[in-house]
């Protein structure tokens, strides 16, 4: 029950530039199986990432970066309010781990999170808390019952009860770390990178904060008082930390800190010229790298659109390395469909038509965020059927 | 010739805020005659405007705002390589007259300005500078020969050298003042807002600078050793100014300075809450307010995409007020035809279709900026025919 698919023994160290040039023309290139680990010019995966060096650091020369301090007491948190976006989560703490952190791993979970897939987070992270802004015993209660719309903005914001840790930093699940960046840690509350929508505010899909039970009841407190301009967490910390854009530049992160996968379309010059300092991509919009479709013979990601092909690829070559191997058939929805990709090994398969392993992207892109979690059932069993197939000859030609 | 149409006649000074319900729903809604110059909650289009109270300023609460050393020693800066461009300057211009500016206007162009409209910059700007990078005079000229394809680069910094001035503000002639934001001339060199498509760089349609011939030395220089990343003038400015994003907080403006005129559609709800508050609209992208077709009976431009039907209304109410009327034939290419525009009388053309007077918007798509400026002749002068047509009942039916 799913194999690897032996991804990860191809990797190579590698330590190369991406050239302007082979940016430019990357849409035209095909990738070859060696290349499935070089992204934007970073060492690839192999353990521990060597640290790569920033050639601008967005913080004062003068700030010595002394790590004596770490440990223990700080962490990188993340959500996951159903299995699917677990499976962001999961790929995202691999590649924290990866990346050699020295801070813990913690993960916000609702009830919606299936037991096995729990069980998979619990081995993954060092704490998973499980969260319910609905208690009747939370103090938040009260307030929020009035505004039951902003169910998903309170149990985000439920990171700040994190007390056991002094500093942490959050990640959205789908975001993913391309080099280690503990660094972070040294920021103060509220930190965060400018939002591409309208840049007086920040992005709050990676942002370092102090949890404080005084900040989270603040927090409860203004939404019930205020509500969110957007409907959405983001629309609220704005509001909360309304002195962002103008009070410190030291709470202004690099762009290198959560760049939106399509900015390689908005400002190509810049994206040549600054994304190999890169080091968290931040997969935004509806579609996200599960809503993708992976040729399992060629190990490739198919991206005709919408994100960075590298950065695609490296998020399922993760996925298909350190999480699908131990995907539970209990898992809820996707999670639990991909938890029966199996292949006993590729040469049975090469006579069998890569591009019917996986069908097309548009038959996985209808998975949404807190909604409908699985909707492709049929095109994964169809896979499995077809593997099944293809690997037991005597049912088949 | 050039007759005026009477638009600033209907100008009523408004004062109401344009609620999020309105704003939802502007798409569906047809705007009335009276509407015209009510634009983002603004006061309307009357000599002087009020200054707008910024809600959340972007500048520490300490410093005082005390205009008393402002004066002609300061200037707001723009360019023109062409007469189409010019045609920008002018509304833009103009904008900055009726927001009651206390500092001087200034505008640099090159050679391929016609005399005509030329005449007609003097007429409206304090400052009317030709520069040519290519003046073998110029201690630039020999380093620039070796980058011809730097020269539009090049126009943009000969700003710096414009030392009778102390501080300037640089405006694209694609923007548009929306109210007075004198303000601007307080911030230090080099004060811009975040670019949307990477903010870590700084969006050089509107920035704050201090001439300095030594400073404009440099950045010929740093052009001849480095170029520029982007082969503009943006490219070249973050190269110059590369610590913009990590220094000084007092160095980042509001996005209300230079908001994406597209900000409507990246990020709503943002728009929503701080739409009202913006002071500067840049029409990014390569369909620019002069692109966009105008229906002389009703005083209303057609917008299916890209802009912000309110924004593009009021550049098209200040155009046909303040500028069209002041237009000669002898100005080139699309000044030249747009000058031909006139109607006696609204009453008189009652009974023409309106969907006739101006063709369609495709017909105006093709200008682009500093290429070919006039591709639409053939539909002006139909204008122009059915124009005569219609005001001439001898000779029509």
């Amino acid at each position: 029950m799913g194999g690897n698919l032996g991804v990860a023994g191809s990797s190579q160290t590698r330590t190369s530039l991406i050239s302007s040039h082979e940016l430019k023309t990357f849409k035209r290139k095909k990738r070859r199986g060696a290349d499935l680990f070089d992204v934007m010019g970073k060492p690839c995966w192999s353990t521990p990432l060597p640290e790569i060096q920033i050639t601008e650091p967005p913080w004062g020369e003068d700030e010595a970066y002394d790590d004596a301090f770490a440990g223990q007491d700080q962490a990188w948190v993340t959500l996951a309010t159903n299995d699917t976006y677990a499976l962001g989560a999961l790929v995202l703490g691999a590649s924290l781990r990866k990346a050699g952190t020295s801070r813990q791993l913690a993960i916000l979970i609702t009830s919606t999170v299936s037991p096995a897939m729990r069980k998979l987070l619990e081995s993954s992270f060092d704490l998973v808390q499980e969260v319910n802004p609905f208690d009747s015993e939370d103090a938040a209660h009260l307030a929020v019952l009035k505004r039951p719309e902003l169910g998903i903005t309170f149990t985000k914001i439920h990171c700040w009860t994190l007390t056991q840790y002094t500093k942490c930093v959050f990640l959205d699940a789908d975001t993913l770390i391309l080099s280690n960046c503990d660094e972070l840690f040294q920021r103060p509350e509220l930190s965060a990178v400018p939002d591409v929508g309208w840049p007086d505010c920040f992005n709050s899909g990676v942002f370092v904060f102090v949890p404080s039970l005084k900040t989270f009841e603040d927090l409860v407190s203004l939404a019930d008082r205020e509500g969110s301009y957007d409907g959405g967490d983001q629309g609220l910390l704005n509001s909360y930390f309304s002195d962002w854009a103008t009070k410190d530049i030291a709470r202004h992160l690099s762009f290198i800190y959560n760049m939106n996968s399509n900015a390689f379309y908005s400002y190509l010059p810049a994206f040549l010229k600054f994304g190999h300092n890169v080091k968290i991509v931040h997969f935004l919009g509806a579609r996200k790298p599960w809503h993708y479709s992976y040729n399992l013979l060629s190990n490739h990601v198919d991206c005709d659109c919408g994100h960075y092909q590298q950065h695609l690829q490296l998020w399922w070559d993760i996925f298909m390395s350190h999480v699908q191997p131990r995907l539970s058939t209990d898992c809820a929805g996707l999670a639990g469909e991909m938890s029966k990709l199996s292949i006993r090994s590729a040469e049975e398969l090469r006579s069998f038509p890569a591009d019917q392993i996986l069908g097309s992207e548009g038959r996985q892109f209808a998975w949404e965020r807190g909604q409908i979690d699985y909707m492709g059932a049929d095109a994964f069993a169809n896979i499995q059927k077809k593997l099944d197939a293809a690997m037991t000859p005597s049912q088949g030609e």
